[in-house]
């Protein structure tokens, strides 16, 4: 009898962890990974940073090969491999090789799909011109990055002010580039709330980028099929270079066409072990399904933190141990030059939307006692549920040492205290550090004192 | 009738945020707070930073004067006012006005105890000479500035390696004096395990101060009644000034010969509301003992940070609301030149003694993501209760950005996490800020391997 195969559809950090951790508890288990790319576990949060030069190579960025992990954990990784189709029923895979173009059926015992999310790309006039460019595999980095190295770009509009706008933004206006930013919204950041979103917009202005907000992208202004403009509904800005930052969706067509249950925004549903129901089909990561803690509903998000929590779940279950993902509060962080930005748990429209009520609690304070050098302005936003006092969410804006702060709020989501708890929270202080109230108790207590 | 009065002892932290409270809640309630130094709500923790000479002024430690309480919120703070005697019987405390030197009886119906600590002086030979400087009222930082700014101090002899024996170490090496430490223990940073001790030593020395571990005390070498030197049982060190951290004891002396009854290490034994048991008798801050949430045990400490929480709960309970003080974890911080240190919960020695069988991880790791620019090295310890795997305690050395990581091991001591539980907290994570696993949930991580 032949060994027992987990086929794992896609190299990066669902799929590494999954096949690492599942290697660890069963040495015997032959596991073949195959990724369509010719990277594995990159890190593709650090592509802004290479881009804008802060990291000078792109093997920075690579936390691991495929011969390491062939040669120090025995992982078969097939780079330039793209599985085309799922088998449920004969349990097998249909794989492309694509450097000779060939392809074969490959037959697993467990399947793990962790194909990740693809970027959004507008369907719109001139949308595929040179110099348009996405932001998700290593790949798209390093094309941006030779773009810029090759000269000639002055001008550069970014369309979406998420996440990845807003760091393509910062790396940019550091490297002295012409940066405008449009956003759909009346405010960047979506994931904050209106009020927040507007210290983010203000940090953006102070750090040199110009702000397009609520214009709609309508269509690229091409010339010999390079982009020369970006046409919104109310002017056009010419580009040198375009950057897109509209936001991912999983990538399930795989697992849609093999008849596997979708969930949230078409993402693979899955239960707490990562199972998706179909027997021996597993999946993580970002095309796969997440559940909010603080909703108590199914939820979609792609992030790196997620992906690699989904692949070691999995992969420990794959490897014969038990693990569960209990799921998220939706905590993310990011850095607009001096300014640091932070979210976690419900915003007010997710409230809005699920019916819940909520005070809220803006405060003004600093990253250190007021008199030590260096302190800082921070704000901090809290919401609880009215009545009950139960933490929602939180949101921080402010100087250095401001974002980290958020997990404090994030393992108090968690944990499911309520606002009045968080007041008595042992938290740590000293004058380099806090205040002698920490910021985030200081909107909690002010928060307590609304319900 | 007259109003119904409330005497406050102690115009510090505990003491002012309790009267402030009270008053906030009842406009017409009689407030008389008597404070035997000149000053009310100073910060103590910014002493080593006025003395290092990043405070410029002795003003700026001070948060709020005796005249703002007064006009601000008809506090009537009465400074340089010392209470002799408290009655319980009689409600009456005597207090001698120290500028005439008179005493009187003056009523109440409510007491607030809330003396504070005094520090530990030595009981040995030449303990009383001049240039040997305590560190804990605001005119003891006062005294030691004022020394240094008057000339001809070149050694400084540190006796004592906790908090405040590292902060004024480190605030007169960057100020360029030859600074010698002496310990007892074979560590500095009691409170910190002997490993992780042991890397605060390094820092320490690579700082430039000079380190006497392991040796005890015995007398100081005086002339013309001033110190010279500090002898211990191996050998003497040539000083120009001394300055003492042996730490600090409640100051409960008032309160225990009024019969009050007394706790841990000799504090203000106080139940959740912070009354003492004799009726109208509160206690608040360094003088009242707390609760520790891990050992479920009395537990004393005394720091800012409680002293405000334990003065906010006895200030509403005063005012006629209903609030609760449930305890502390432990939790403290502090930096060593370009060295941050933290710790929470329960450390191995005070497992030992309680009994609780416990594993325990030590993990290196980033402050940020490895290719990032300025990522530090951060070393976690964590520790979990056999078995069970419940949190019992975390310790952090590391560069920029470490410190405030324990604020996520205390919260998650809070919620009585287990470290599994810990592995899938949704933390924040971006490059700038953080390893795609937070140090904290690598350590927990660690930790649940070794159950």
């Amino acid at each position: 009898m032949s060994k027992e195969r987990l086929v794992v559809i896609g190299g990066d950090a669902a799929g590494m962890s999954a096949a690492s951790q599942a290697r660890r508890r069963r040495p015997e288990l032959d596991i073949i990974v195959f990724e369509r790319g010719p990277y594995t576990s990159f890190s593709a949060c650090g592509i802004p940073y290479y881009v804008g030069r802060l990291v000078d190579s792109e093997e920075k960025l690579i936390m691991r090969t495929p011969e390491k992990f062939r040669e120090q954990d025995g992982i078969d990784v097939r780079v330039l491999h793209e599985v085309e189709e799922i088998d449920t029923a004969g349990k097998k895979v249909r794989v492309r090789d694509l450097k000779s173009g060939k392809s074969a059926w490959v037959p697993y015992d467990q399947l793990l799909i962790a194909t990740g999310a693809l970027p959004v790309r507008p369907d719109l006039p001139g949308a595929d011109a040179a110099d348009i460019f996405g932001v998700s595999t290593l790949e798209s980095g390093l094309k941006i990055r030779r773009r810029l190295d090759k000269g000639g770009v002055k001008k550069v509009v970014i369309v979406g002010g998420g996440y990845i706008g807003l760091e393509m933004a910062e790396a940019l206006v550091m490297n002295d580039y012409d940066v405008s930013l449009i956003s759909r919204p009346t405010q960047v950041m979506g994931t904050l709330d209106e009020d927040m979103g507007a210290l983010v917009s203000q940090a953006l202005r102070d750090a040199g980028v110009t702000l397009y907000l609520d214009e709609a992208l309508t269509s690229f202004e091409t010339k010999s099929g390079k982009v020369i403009g970006v046409v919104t509904d109310k002017r056009t800005l010419p580009a040198d270079i375009v950057i897109l930052g509209l936001g991912v969706q999983p990538n399930a067509v795989l697992a849609a066409t093999a008849g596997i249950p979708l969930g949230k925004k078409g993402s693979i549903r899955v239960n707490e072990r990562m199972e998706t129901g179909i027997a021996g089909v597993w999946a993580a990561g970002d095309c796969a399904e997440s559940f909010h803690l603080v909703s108590r509903k199914p939820f979609y998000i792609a992030l790196g933190t997620v992906a690699n929590r989904h692949g070691r779940v999995a992969g420990i279950n794959l490897g014969g141990g038990y693990a569960t993902f209990p799921g998220v509060v939706g905590t993310a962080v990011t850095k607009i030059c001096h300014m640091e930005v932070a979210r976690t748990g419900l915003q007010e429209k997710e409230l809005r939307k699920l019916g819940i009520e909520w005070v809220s609690a803006v405060i003004k304070s600093r990253t250190k006692a007021g008199y030590y050098p260096g302190a800082g302005e921070i704000t901090v936003k809290v919401l609880a549920e009215r009545g009950s006092g139960r933490l929602l969410g939180g949101q921080i804006v402010g100087m250095e040492g401001s974002a980290k702060r958020i997990d404090t709020l994030a393992t108090a989501l968690h944990a499911g205290f309520t606002v009045e708890e968080m007041i008595n929270l042992d938290l740590g202080y000293a004058p380099p550090f806090s205040p002698v109230w920490d910021p985030v108790v200081i909107a909690a207590r002010e928060a307590a004192k609304k319900l």
